[in-house]
């Protein structure tokens, strides 16, 4: 039960706004009784990592920063003052639970390669079963990358090796969008293969600092995905005190993009949620694009079958987390 | 939101019976929603400790181990792997949220002095304006023995100085309650002269490897201490797997007597609430007192004031849990 | 046996320059052992800190941004990627060996109130003798600010009862350099209440984002202080590779000033060494001066006994620092 | 450059007097600078693990347990306190500096699957050239048991893979010495079809908990191995104060058996060199046998080429120890 956010807009924020003040952020969510879901490991306790690229554009050399941690992010001093001083216009942030993996700074997303930043919300089913052969499949470079011990990880290193050259200095929007299809059509051919029937829950992010990619996917045709979220506006600020924030929206220019796995702010329309088994994709210039992906889990939308998603799967792994978090306070605060 | 357990047993029992594999340890707790009413910090993952004694005597130095840490208890691979191989017949255990004091080894409970072994639950109100005075009255031995910046290590400290000798190689168990009286009612005073008026909450634990004191007090005539229990019996074991534990009673012995902050079974009749502003003092010889804690704020069972204490206070900072769990268990899985 | 070093620039640089890449920052040389003569706990693996203050001057909120951490600085990656990202006019390092206090991110230099940062390399004697009187002369503002348990932490909260208001929003350069001089007596005439007669040895660093003060002091008028040093020029640089850097003195103006506990260069003329019991004031304008610290233990340049002190005190505390660091190594390459 | 210690006896050791006591335990040599040649990485600062089995024998389940670490060992007061609490008869311990491997638990030796226990000092050159060819030939038992990323933990699967139930609940002498001998002659087949001309440094130690296995071995007919010593006797306690331990005789019985990377103790006749590509047994009745390791790189103690292997690989590495320090010192006090 892991969360993430994505930040990216046309002026830096500064990273406070996005992870230690809003008391809807990922970290303050850690502790937030209300959206858990998941009894056997609820609050995304076991460390956290937070990724940005520099306010000035490098074309040389434009390599995002990381700051993970093994002890929980919500008192982590160490956070809280980098998070007031530190300003970026492109930021992943993600805390973890150890479904996977032991806890160790390795394991802690995002990972890093070059300019690529990637992070991961689910878990890859049966995942040693499929570990060697994905392994088998890697470049050197890829392979050699993995410091950790975690589904997630390889999924990188494959989204890796499906891209033309993982250490270039840049990437098309296509480029990383192409690889990662490729990279949820290798990740099911190995789980067809293995014989794993449970499904994977692929919801991935990436960026090259420009685009930013990020899926709501399942590998099922009956199960929702592991929510996700997206927010546009001209301003993300705080309103009223107490930590609440909003999304203003100006004029019709959209300076800020957020994506996320949770809602951010009690409004309800300030968030759209991203269709299972989409993708959704932020271009350079701020567009952002919702793409199908076709493949045998898919249903159209007009295909009636599309709405009987059953929320069980994803709710069980702590995944699913419903937009009317007003609804849910008030219950919680009745009983 | 502190939770913390003793064991004392006239057997040892293996630290993973109490701590790790219950599903209802305190550990476990830690991460469990529906015990969870503190909105502002609530799921004890600002680190915990564990405190044990020898299972043979040793008249000479019979000084408690600890181990303590700032990452979260529920992962902790060496918390995990030394439960399952440390046997002690007299166990304290506390996990912590940092309601005060930062996040640091020196915070960690419990404290320890020569034989002595103390924690807390619950808080000092405006500590910070009794501080100095409380200082001013300890020895150099209790004020030099200090390392973090806790309430409840100052409480400790002020435990020690109200002893004859707290670097002593034993104690009678009147020597213990009576210095436990004395810390209680030295904190009032000192509150007193501030012009505190928020209740202190003061769950304190304290032995000396062979007597117990828990007391279950606050400085209120009007609202409920934070919660405390206690359980009796001839054997603690789990049964039909999952973690689920029981205390059976197979005889009228009582060879293990437990005190904790949460009933630690899912057994109704196996636990017994402590009242509040009473203490419970368990003996060498493993018998079991409760004794009232008479002072301005103390109104006797006979009293029916006695029955009209409020339950926010303690609520509100997330330490009152009532019994009935299974109950609550319900009402949460319909919601 | 700690280290420190201060860099003030009219330019920012990169945290990378000072702290991570030269072979012979404060970081790398924790675990030199040409220069470890402390038998006792020589290589400064307890812990660092690393404070700056942004490029861009905020008179409104000008307050530093702190990077502790309690494993040691050469393997920590938050701090080797954080470096290579963050550019900083002014920055203060600090390794620490734990001499006193306990291992934990409170005890770690550097410490902050509002605009104020301070560090310490050193120890105050006997501390627990005066540590008493210390607090009891503490205005609250300083006595509540303290969050760990050393001689160092206790130093900067005397040193803020010292200013007119530690909290205000700018300082002049007199109020520091008074208060460092303040302070300084202070500890003297405790030690002397105290009868204590180790020395004490105070090298202290203090700036508010603009002035910076440095002492090299010791409260002995026969024994050598802990080593200072200080280097002054137009850019501080890499060559040749291997981490070599060097101070360049391109014309006569000093844009950069650094104060180090060791000289951070292999070059014999890059640092001049700060006499015992002086005081080095860097001005905001980068004008550099020296001051006697004048009382008891002060011996006059003209007096000959000033080129009796001995080194063995600070040596013996792994202290003391010679220059000819090439001579030392050549040294250790023949045996 | 790590550090290792082995410790069977006929009698539990208490944990202190192996590991924080002694001034020449491998944790204090850990900051003694006059046994550190590596000036890459000099300190031993990198994590530690140490390994025990129960006093008493289960025939069932006789597994040890671990306690690890990525703070240094010299300041870790969890391992100062349970040091002082355990015993056992047999012990690992293992100091790490990071020559490969990033900080993490999960790299951190010793390594445990079932019975086995297993630690390394040395270093696999050019891992990466043939991790992939070692991961193919493992089964998935020992393949799924690797949780780091180091070239230690992997030779430890393919030890485990040259057992015929690495999960099984006992094991003969001559099973763990077969599949020693295979561990290293693949490995030295994976180097070879690589084309890997740099030696690798093979000290490895295994046990079942009643066998001990000990390497010193190089892939290399002109170079040194790594050091490795043996020391047996009656006792071995502190004389004298100040932390300085001996190992007594006495009478013929050897109830002590220690193996270590360097000597622990000042006495020169106490400790006996283990001749480079040699490997040597502790039977579970105690008897030591040195066995020669035949292969390529063997030279009999007969051959003049046996004498004239050169140290400056294994010194360079920093793993190269002389026995006498009393030498050593005194030329450094000298110095």
């Amino acid at each position: 039960m892991c969360r993430f956010v994505v930040y990216k807009g046309t002026s830096p924020v500064e990273l406070s706004h996005l992870l230690t003040r809003p008391c809807h952020s990922i970290i303050n969510q850690a502790f937030d009784s209300r959206l858990r879901l998941d009894r056997r490991r609820p609050m995304n306790g076991d460390g956290f990592g937070v990724g940005w690229y520099d306010s000035v554009y490098d074309e040389e050399s434009y390599q995002p920063c990381i700051f993970t941690s093994i002890t929980p992010a919500w008192n982590n001093v160490n956070l809280v003052r980098l998070a007031e001083k530190i300003k970026s216009p492109l930021v992943f942030g993600h805390v973890r639970a150890t479904t996977a993996g032991s806890l160790s700074l390795d394991n802690c997303h995002p990972f890093v390669h070059g300019r690529l930043m990637f992070m991961h919300n689910g878990g890859i089913a049966d995942f040693p079963l499929v570990k060697r052969k994905l392994q088998a499949d890697l470049p050197d470079v890829a392979f050699n990358k993995v410091q950790g011990n975690t589904d997630s990880e390889w999924a990188f290193a494959l989204f890796m090796s499906k891209l033309p050259d993982p250490s270039a200095k840049s990437f098309t929007t296509a480029m990383l969008r192409d690889a990662m299809f490729k990279t949820i059509a290798s990740l099911n051919e190995y789980a067809e293969e293995a014989g794993i029937t449970e499904p994977s829950l692929m919801n991935f992010c990436v960026t090259d600092g420009e685009t930013v990619i990020a899926t709501r996917y399942i590998s099922s045709k009956t199960d929702e995905a592991a929510s996700l979220w997206f927010s546009s506006g001209t301003t993300f600020s705080e309103f009223g005190g107490g930590g609440h924030y909003k999304m203003s929206k100006a004029d019709k220019r959209e300076n800020i993009i957020m994506v996320a796995s949770e809602p951010l702010t009690f409004e309800r329309a300030d968030w759209m949620e991203i269709k299972t088994n989409n993708m959704v994709v932020v271009t350079p210039k701020m567009n952002l694009l919702q793409i199908p992906i076709v493949d045998k889990f898919y249903t159209p939308p007009s295909d009636p079958a599309s709405l009987t998603r059953t929320t069980e799967f994803a709710r069980e792994k702590g995944l699913l987390v419903p937009r009317n978090m007003e609804a849910m306070e008030g219950e919680e605060l009745e009983s």
